[in-house]
């Protein structure tokens, strides 16, 4: 292993306090899947009831974890009459590209699982990151279970978001609570990446609680319409992994969600999810900078999202942010190779507060030291209005740096 | 400016002895657009009854001088009865994104040109390439035509290949002679580029020369039926310039191309084509390997083509390369995240012969010393079996640095 890496300097100042979610138990252990003297696999335990949907990486070479879990959903072992429901989940290793082997790894923790928390096999669920390639040794798991089943608590899930890192230099976690005539509805989430990154150390996965009860149609309808504008708004170098996941469960021994609850619910929601996905970002693989690109003005939204990932992917982009160089001919270039309908003459181009090109050119207020003073600071807004629709979309990304190059290639697994 | 970059060590070790093509005079001129001491124009002067066809970015903030070529090769004046024509190229300025004053400029350019060199300015083709958004000083150029026109010579395209590069490392050249029972049939091309590289060209420019007789028609076909297996197999760094320009012209006072010289001229066409091409990425910013990926048993060529340019533009697989990681677990990755049809268990990967993974595991036969060993080569080859159906498509690429980081955040534009 190499040296641990400095932590992010665009990490938030702490992890928050989450609001416990009742119905819902958490723990971690150290198992020694891969990494010595450091939890490495988390459990996460829910009571009769709970509804569970997911999102996962549409990745054609997918991990086991992945298939297992896509499968059991697919079967609505979801909805809330299967009864319990576990999620468990490993760093370290990712069970991906494991052939037939990786396959009866699951299945063996699954059934461990099953029997060791009381719960349906086809209710557990399971994840797994890290090394892509090498087999699971998932008796050091199941050996675990155990110590993980009898330290079950409800404030667990801060120790959940520690065991789950691999490249993280910080753990991550978001909470909210709505207040409602009928008492307060509680979400907390984790999630661990370095960005959609390294399936070799680093994978996406988050996993979100609520102790409202909704049902499960309804679940999976509120975490396929928000993803798009969350997990899938954010980028660190275009890869995606083999394992990537969320997973959203509602324990229902809380607040019955109502219509008319659903609005600030949904505000909630989407809060946490984003927050969970920005932090990703900003752990990014050796970023230094936190960049906001909005795209507005598109003929549609698929349009509006193809360019903003199109200047939040680039890596002249952003390797040009890294250097603090206001070079807008490159935003410029990232949205003529967008495949997004454009017209030179039509759009704009902003950073914060600063018009720096319009009607084809460079904007006539616009001077190289107020865009390069602005490159400056740590957190960055790319504004570029296609001039065309009404359509806009908003995607974060960060910095592309000699860091990254380090991490990826100096740094040997 | 900053310090000239080191010469590539993936360079050529010599720049060719390109045929001259009878009928074509070639001329550069330092007109110090932006750099100083250096040529930065050239000029080349086809006789009459040349025909010339081309192939631009497909880009939506394309450059003016593009638009304007595109807008004559559609009106038909790449054909012979027209006269002579000329291509005129600047380094140093893109002239794109630059609004209605870019397109001033290319016209104050064309008729300048026409009058110089006695063509009609409706035949007079240009590209600019260099900093986007920069009013071009159109005059300095103007201003250098009667140096350049009284300079033409029939050995002057190696001068030409000098004078169009920007942070290219080295000039790029490629010839090619076809003997035929009617005599020799010579082909000549320089090219440009060295980042902004990506599929669908590059900030590239190649220019090809031949003086066979082809007509128009023919050869608007073989150059668009060559250029996805050559410049559009390229890739540096996935980003797509506003520039990027292929022509080919050909003189027609050698050899009248019939039927039976069409294979062996396609043939050496496409050899000289992919020799510029893979020179671009031997001059890719801060490449260290050059490297070969070819993906065979798709289900159709597209498929072949998503999943090579899915490893060859990933920054994952290229920084292990950098590193000389045998990291095949983000081979597994860039594939799955292709879109290509990709089955775990029938894929498998190899590394120039050494068979590293197979039915959807690492090969039993694969140990990581030897894939180590083979990875710290200069030039590499990797191979994906999808396994699936027949196609294949090869692309090149190069690894991802420090050197490029260093490039495009450290030096200021």
């Amino acid at each position: 292993m190499a040296d641990p890496l400095p932590v992010s300097p665009l990490a938030p100042a702490a992890f928050p306090a989450l609001a416990p979610i009742e119905g819902a138990q958490f723990a971690a252990v150290a198992a020694g899947v891969r990494y010595a003297g450091r939890p490495d696999v988390m459990l996460a335990l829910l009571a009769p009831g709970a509804t569970v949907a997911g999102v996962f990486t549409r990745s054609a070479t997918r991990s086991a974890p992945v298939l297992d879990c896509q499968d059991k959903l697919a079967r609505g072992f979801g909805a809330a009459e299967h009864g319990p429901a576990a999620i468990l989940v490993n760093a370290g290793n990712a069970n991906a590209f494991t052939g037939r082997a990786g396959e009866g790894a699951v299945e063996a923790i699954c059934a461990a699982v099953a029997q060791a928390a009381d719960v349906p096999a086809n209710r557990v669920f399971t994840a797994s990151t890290g090394v892509i390639g090498e087999r699971l040794p998932h008796d050091r798991i199941t050996d675990a279970l155990g110590q993980l089943v009898g330290s079950l608590a409800p404030d667990g899930l801060a120790n959940a978001a520690e065991a789950i890192r691999t490249t993280d230099t910080f753990p991550k976690g978001a909470t909210a609570t709505v207040e409602t005539d009928a008492g307060p509805i509680h979400i907390s989430g984790i999630a661990k990446g370095s960005g959609m990154i390294a399936p070799d150390m680093a994978t996406m996965l988050a996993y979100v609680f609520t102790d409202a009860a909704i049902p499960q149609e309804l679940l999976a309808d509120l975490l396929s319409e928000m993803v798009d504008t969350t997990f899938n708004a954010v980028t660190v170098d275009s890869d995606t992994s083999t394992s990537d996941s969320l997973m959203l469960a509602a324990t229902g021994k809380g607040v019955s969600l109502s219509a008319e609850h659903l609005p600030a619910f949904r505000e909630a929601l989407h809060g946490v999810l984003l927050d969970l996905a920005q932090q990703l970002v900003r752990d990014g693989e050796g970023a230094s900078k936190f960049v906001q690109v909005t795209v507005r003005g598109a003929a549609d939204t698929a349009d509006a999202k193809r360019a903003a990932m199109a200047i939040a992917n680039s890596p002249l982009v952003k390797t040009a942010i890294a250097g603090e160089d206001p070079n807008w001919g490159r935003i410029v270039m990232a949205i003529g190779k967008s495949g997004a309908q454009a017209d030179r003459d039509a759009l704009s181009i902003s950073f914060g507060d600063i018009l720096v090109a319009e009607q084809g050119w460079v904007a006539e207020s616009y001077t190289e030291d107020a865009g390069a003073e602005y490159m400056t600071q740590q957190d960055l807004e790319i504004t570029v209005d296609l001039g065309i629709g009404a359509a806009s979309f908003t995607a974060w990304t960060c910095d592309l740096t000699h860091a990254y190059i380090s991490i990826n290639a100096d740094y040997r697994s």
